[in-house]
């Protein structure tokens, strides 16, 4: 049975998007997709917009009559200030404000474990701790957080908040064997983001479950979720063809991994 | 091998003593089964003791010769201040007095979530947070925590007070898919209770592996509590059955779920 | 000014009871004092009334048209159960039903660090600890505490729980060097109570400022409580006068001193 | 003796700037002051540069040769999303990209009170409590806060942020008895930042002396600020010329006051 | 694949020496096994080094040209303060100083609950509380944590302080129901501690998948530690054989278990 | 009055025994001074005693008939391993079996700062805080501490360590603007530790009422503690004769200064 009457996915044809709109689409009665690049035709039950989020006022007529966004569009990675500063920042409040002006009551959508990248490795977190991002799309992602927990203070839009691992169909480095999200457990997760019946501002962290975990979900144990996968099982293969790294390099040492060392992208 | 020579088990007329007078019977050598109401004829190894918790000398009387108590007797939900105060106030008292003049070693009884019932579902919490009652009734719960704990301290009488969350065959509406707690983990909560080598007095909180959690019970890992049943299987039934709730109504949002919106009982 | 139209002062004929009905006369454009014991006349701008807490309608007749309540009735120290339960428990409900049903906006109360009077004195605390009371007095405390959080978060009633010390004219023993409470400093949090434009539910420790401290205010801050006697004037006097204690007799080694010691009262 | 060779002070015609170009001019050899608006013309010590913040190429060229940024420029209070984002957001990113490219050592900023806003009255918070924004400019403080510690954490430039309470020459209503930070104390507060010989990215609360508190700066108690002014001397005047506030309107329960209940501003 | 190039195990006559020269072989290309007490010849890819650790030149001899050194060896129970200090605080010193100045990456070792041994059973503890040794035994291991802390920091030597719980075959007494580590357990954590890509310096509690638990390695989930084995099935046994301890003993009060309770070895 | 009829001050010939030597004469009836060096003759009642700490026989035999030990004996900076092994290893454990066998009641003695050094500058810590010690010598504290507290938990010895900051007649360097404990702060704090009722195992740190702290003493608060002098008095001075020391730099960013950053003492 459908959960909603109209969900709206962003982002529709990045590689979790595309993933997401096959995955999700049982959940609505109707799937509204968008992406500023091209989705091709739509499929049942689905609507195409194609919308670039830093237009506020097609962002506007896109969250009309919906109920639920999975926020999956902006930057998904590092990227020039510029570039960020338009997606996730300008961009990303265009989605609140949508969602805040046409009732939306809820939004679900990819923070990331950048946001809290400086974290040494040997210090396991939950999600009460200070932010530490790693990069400018880091510092858009605690933007984005604070905007999610304003919308709830002040205008009652609930909001997920997903810290996201390493979101790849396998760990493709050493670091990934410790933050490795599956695409089942991303599904997983946001069937569970969508079905639970309160979320008010929650913050998870979007992670399988791997032998080694950085992040420890139980500030958000209401969500209901409970990762399958396990990276180790990539682990002979991994330690074969990648190099062993220095126990103090940031690429290990650090929870963002090698964002923690980048040099600043406009340099 | 029976782990007491002699169990008293209050309230066994009652939905869950019902269950306990069957299912604990073998940890004891004998059974004393008590009840207000009719408990029928003794079985082997047990003896019958009807009695209202709020007449001190009965319970005096009741309590002699025992080695631990499951008290289930007192109001088990929302009620009249007066039947608040007579069972699970004077009552509760009475045997406490019981197991302290008697020598009993321990009690393990049915504390409720409605002592912490106004905390919002986006809050999990373990044992250590401060009491929000939600009713009387979860009133007179918090009472029955201090006087455990009280009689830990000062007079060597331990205590389990366990945070039940809905205790039924199955679960009945959709709260329950988070606060569950089946009859099988029920029992084997209470055996764990029993078994433990020390418990001086610890709180935890009754509720099955239900996949959506509000309660850590990391504080009392040494009790050895792991349930087994996931309300997660009636969750298609329930929601065929029942109406989304609004995530701003008490219901969904306080932990104690109505009881947190019932207007006064009294009124 | 007068903070308040008028304010009702139970237990006005015992020691605090006068004291405070002297000193915050003028918070009030009428004072209402009672106690079940005589009260003599009426001053300029009081009422007197005489009841008795445990007497639910005179409670509800006392609470009419009053904007705030400071209630120190009830038993002040260790008595029988059956005196504690008449008068801080069933006496107390009464109250606090007085109070929602005629809209008392705020109930302002002698709690005791005997709610806590088992934590040893090498160990600071703050409100969030758990109860640990010593005496049934000290349970009465931890109930009274849990119907205070109750009726803010059903009802909106308001309290100030205050967590008194040792409040005498002077320290009388040498544990009073840490645990005492002045007349003018209860007096000043009184009337910091009174005047907090918001206090929710609040815990506050009502001592002095000592030199030595057992009790950190720091979650209640926002009351402006700021102490200025302190208890270390006496030490010389108290040394010479008192013997000293041994550190491990619960006298020294509890917050609750000799409560946390002493036999049960009814034995 | 000049704790710097060069400060710039940027938002140098605003309120607190114009306090700060005065009071702190003797902390360096120079003095840059900066604003969009009219500066005036250079005191002795001083260089004056007209600069927009938003403005990238001119804040690069301002922040060469500076050994510290006083920044207090931007929006200081709520207004448009496109003002708060030009200033706060793109502005504030542009200071930052200076004080990296340039080696300037260290920032010290006006974040704000409202980063936390919807922390209610009697819930005492530090430094470490997750950001609860209350409008777009608080956001904007999120973010602000998010880049100080991105820029310590991997380029090694320090900062303090101040949430500032209410910066006045005296409290003008009833929330500023809790919030109110005077001239003088600011003036300290500023110059203990610039002396401390080490700040990383430190969080601190810019709040006088004031009898009631909602902030605790023990983890900033390296900075050695201690405020002398307290807005009780106000009382009685703030008392007689303004109502008292409903404890239930988000005037006096939130940490923020107005800003927590008034509309969005774009509406 | 070997993890490293050469291991050395020292301690390797005891009882875990003797388990993990056989079950951690295949983690190096060479395995220097050493022990004051004979150790028979070399196995194939091993080296066989005679040497008591309070030798500081043969410490420092023994740890050249070693990757990582898995430390079993010293005194591994109570015993007089002349031979704890000759092994575990001397003898520990120069393993550390060995391994400094040869440039070993990391040292995984065998604390102990005994150094956190006073904490009563009802108190589930994890990583970051203060000691509480129970023994000169114990001592010893705070001291051992403090120079693994101390390495690391100062000369970036990592370590995996192991704060063993009781690793025999099967469990002997009632207390190891909680507090067994099995022998394949502490294969698998020896061999997570080998092959994490960074540890600092981590404790993590040895101690196997059993119903009862005390210590909850929530701080060490980098390490992927994962117990598999049970005490559990060992119940009836142990309870058929053993009697029932009272619960106010220090045999099952104390994490420690008898160690708390022992009179001093010396005496 | 004095406090205790004989208290025993060891290392009373260095700087801080020297000053205690004078000051807490009038705490006892006899003062028995003890160090290795040469103490001159006895002052009217004073005994004293030559005799080294390391040797166990000698320190049994001066702890006799004692009732309280201030130790202040042992090397009181980084030494060699030898050193420090001999005496604040081996010797303090000499002084505390002396006080088990001899029943002393309480032992107060020099920590340090060094116990916790290389915690950085911008985190302020409490007595909870797992040890972080920067060289040998803080080490050796750490096993001290250990000590102190198995002695309270299993044999009732009572002990206050006191984490010494930088113990001078003025501060020396702009580190102290921060460490600074002035004499009359630490005679005022050992006062305290001798008079308090109870201490079981308290650990303080020995600081002044500096403006810059990094320290917060809130969990001893029991002891009454409360130091006059402030190390600001000396800023001027110590700005003019001393550098500004770089902010990264270990003398200036870790809790322990130089001591972070010297290298091993052996070396």
């Amino acid at each position: 049975m459908a959960k909603c009457n109209r969900i709206l996915l962003t982002g529709a044809a990045g590689a979790l998007g595309t993933l997401l709109r096959k995955e999700i689409a049982h959940m609505a009665t109707t799937l509204r997709v968008s992406d500023k690049a091209d989705l091709g035709s739509a499929s049942a039950n689905e609507e195409v917009v194609q919308c670039d989020v830093s237009d506020a006022a097609a962002v506007m007529e896109m969250t009309r009559d919906v109920d639920m966004i999975i926020h999956m569009g902006g930057v998904s990675r590092e990227g020039s200030w510029e570039s960020v500063l338009q997606s996730n920042i300008v961009g990303f409040y265009n989605v609140y404000e949508g969602a805040r002006k046409n009732g939306v009551k809820r939004v679900i959508w990819a923070s990331s474990n950048h946001a809290i990248g400086f974290y040494p490795r040997e210090q396991v977190i939950d999600a009460s701790v200070t932010p530490r991002p790693d990069t400018n799309y880091g510092v858009s992602k605690v933007f984005g957080e604070g905007i999610a927990q304003y919308y709830w203070d002040k205008y009652g839009v609930e909001s997920v908040s997903i810290r996201i691992g390493s979101c790849f169909p396998e760990p493709v480095d050493r670091r990934m064997l410790t933050t490795w999200l599956s695409y089942p457990d991303l599904v997983h997760l946001t069937e569970r983001c969508i079905m639970s019946p309160r979320v008010a501002h929650t913050v998870i962290y979007g992670v399988s479950n791997n032998d080694e975990k950085l992040w420890d979900n139980w500030m958000a144990a209401h969500i209901g979720f409970h990762p399958k996968d396990n990276a180790e099982i990539f682990r002979a293969k991994l330690e074969a063809s990648t190099p062993e790294p220095d126990p103090k390099s940031p690429f290990i040492a650090a929870h963002g991994g090698a964002f923690a060392s980048m040099p600043h992208f406009d340099d």
